[in-house]
């Protein structure tokens, strides 16, 4: 296979976008990406495009075909591909951008991700969102994500004595990262009493335990490395494109508080890249709840099985610790519009490689880590960049 | 890139399966392709899935990591990864696997194509697959695709003196095969004057120039093709593998009668192929209304711009043809369950080309192409395989 570098990204605002349709955010983070690129339109090969639920959410399927015609590239015929693995759908539009290059059929290969989730009629986000999870064994019961999380939490607190106070400590750093971050939903930081004493969604997850209902759109530009210099002193190689899956009802796992598709996309992902956890020096994780921050950071390998809450305690994961995670905000404060964040955690990670993260820089970053994350974890893709 | 080889294949019946559910009819055509293919289930790599709009029909996104659930895949953690374009959901995913193997990434994919759209809740068929088309520029004013194809069909019949009997003439021949396939929805021949005098859905197209609403799922096990004879001595390769997209609505194109996604999908697969379409000995193409298969046969190159219906007069298309067309009965007769639809295509091409098509086999095929179209046009797949 050949080495593959994102040469471009591109971000919209994240938030309630009630002004811009679906066509014009991914058309916009299309452009923006583009033009960081060097590239000119027309060398564009592919495009892969990550959304969950734009056949519920606005009532278009297609997506693929929208996207090249909605960025202009229709004209050209250019393939665009549309993927799906709920709210993992970007990492892996990453994933088949990544393949697309590698393989040698395609040079260059946009790859986008968008949700558009406010503004929509007919159905609640939280209910077409639980089409992510088993329709037969939990939505049609009435399970919804919070509550599904909420039982992985109140089984870890069981086991490993995780507290409250530790999962809120995660959506204070996240916040504090979000303020830095010009793109993110909610720029304000939060206290641990209000995290605490927010209105309880399924206990122990409060309202700002849980990451919002977001719009937005993220787009990068692939292209062969070797060909990157041609276009931008920029680039960052993707050294390991990691994925693997498990069983949709959280019933049918062994152990509910891990997430056996994290463990081995991660480890699919370390042995591409021939690297271990130590070798990461920040990572984004799919924090959609904050117990999901304190599981991931535990099966990505970071700490051991258990301890993710007492990392936090530790501040190993604040911006100035040994590992920062979720520079960017994280799904909690930057925001989540499904399809948009697994392309959007590569964005992060690829400008902190680049040096262009500007206030919440981590200073001497050279490999990092893109962690996505669908459903309870039915779907998971584990990305590892590094600066050229 | 690697040579890739189709390994095996499995279909479930395509009809009206109000006994089988989706996860019972992906499983079955799974397992069909693994005990077809010689290979043990431990020995594979990734799964793809082609579906439509599984979101609307059944209420369930996350259609990779369900798929592999049901298959029995999840325990493995095997990647599983959801592709969506419409009516080209199972042609994307049957490239998409090519992608993953010709890359070096995985030795063994299975990919499989699902849709099932009868017995569902909520909004009706014909709506749901109205989201392939511009739900801003045509769904939303109430058009349809037996609409948007009948505006082909006049125009067709405008240009080049395209007639009623002729296209009539598509439905006869591919009822005939249909007769010969015994997965096939409608297994029995229907007369011109049937066609001609069937209720009229969106002039000039009767209920009997349009494919039916189906249920079915369809599967192929891809292979490395230097390590296809370790588990079979009936592989086929895949020599070609084409995409183009256009506007999503048919406003925005000069010419109506032509799908240019067609045409470059066909002019990346020939180019890849070193081939003309003179080589190829059969086809099946998107028929999913009988104009739909004269525009095809026009725009992959088999007959001249306009003389898609003198072909079929000619009967070039016909099972003795010099090009027979859809000897699977095509989506008109053997069904047409959107995301099974590409990938079936490909399954008769590789009966026909391992000489296992039965009654309906043509002699001495040896290269054979399959064409898989979403909504009406936007988005197009050529993939071309031979005789190993």
């Amino acid at each position: 296979m050949r080495d593959v570098a994102v040469i471009g990204v591109g971000l919209t605002q994240f938030g309630e976008l009630w002004e811009k349709s679906f066509r014009e955010l991914i058309a916009e983070a299309g452009a923006k990406a583009i033009l960081d690129s060097g590239i000119s339109g027309k060398e564009v090969d592919a495009m892969y495009v990550g959304s969950m639920s734009s056949g519920r959410f606005i009532g278009q399927e297609h997506i693929g075909a929208l996207v090249a015609d909605a960025s202009g590239f229709s004209f050209a015929h250019v393939p665009s591909t549309r993927v799906e693995g709920a709210c993992a759908s970007g990492g892996l539009a990453v994933r088949q951008g990544y393949l697309a290059v590698a393989s040698g059929m395609h040079d260059v290969v946009v790859v986008g991700g968008i949700e558009k989730m406010n503004d929509v009629g007919g159905t609640s986000a939280t209910e077409t969102l639980a089409t992510a999870a088993d329709q037969e064994w939990e939505a049609f019961f009435g399970a919804t994500f919070p509550g599904i999380y909420a039982m992985i939490a109140t089984r870890h607190m069981h086991d490993y004595g995780t507290t409250r106070e530790q999962m809120a400590q995660v959506a204070v750093k996240n916040h504090m990262n979000g303020v830095l971050n010009p793109y993110a939903q909610y720029r304000k930081e939060i206290s641990l009493d209000a995290v605490l004493n927010a209105t309880m969604v399924a206990y122990p997850l409060g309202l700002l335990d849980c990451s919002p209902v977001s719009d937005g759109a993220a787009s990068i530009v692939l292209c062969a490395a070797e060909k990157a210099k041609k276009y931008t002193n920029k680039a960052v190689k993707i050294i390991a494109a990691g994925q693997a899956s498990d069983t949709l009802a959280l019933h049918a796992r062994e152990n509910i508080c891990t997430l056996q598709a994290t463990v081995h996309a991660a480890k699919m992902a370390y042995k591409q890249a021939n690297l271990t956890p130590k070798d990461i020096d920040l990572a984004e994780v799919h924090d959609c709840f904050t117990i999901a921050e304190i599981c991931a950071i535990e099966d990505l390998g970071f700490v051991k099985k258990g301890e993710g809450g007492k990392a936090i305690d530790n501040r190993i994961t604040t911006r100035d610790g040994s590992l920062p995670v979720n520079t960017s905000g994280g799904l909690k404060a930057k925001g989540h519009p499904v399809g948009a964040t697994g392309v959007a955690q590569v964005i992060e990670i690829a400008l902190q490689l680049r040096g262009d993260a500007e206030k919440r820089q981590v200073p001497d970053a050279r490999i990092g880590l893109a962690h996505n994350v669908g459903g309870s974890g039915a779907t998971c893709t584990v990305h590892i960049l590094e600066a050229m």
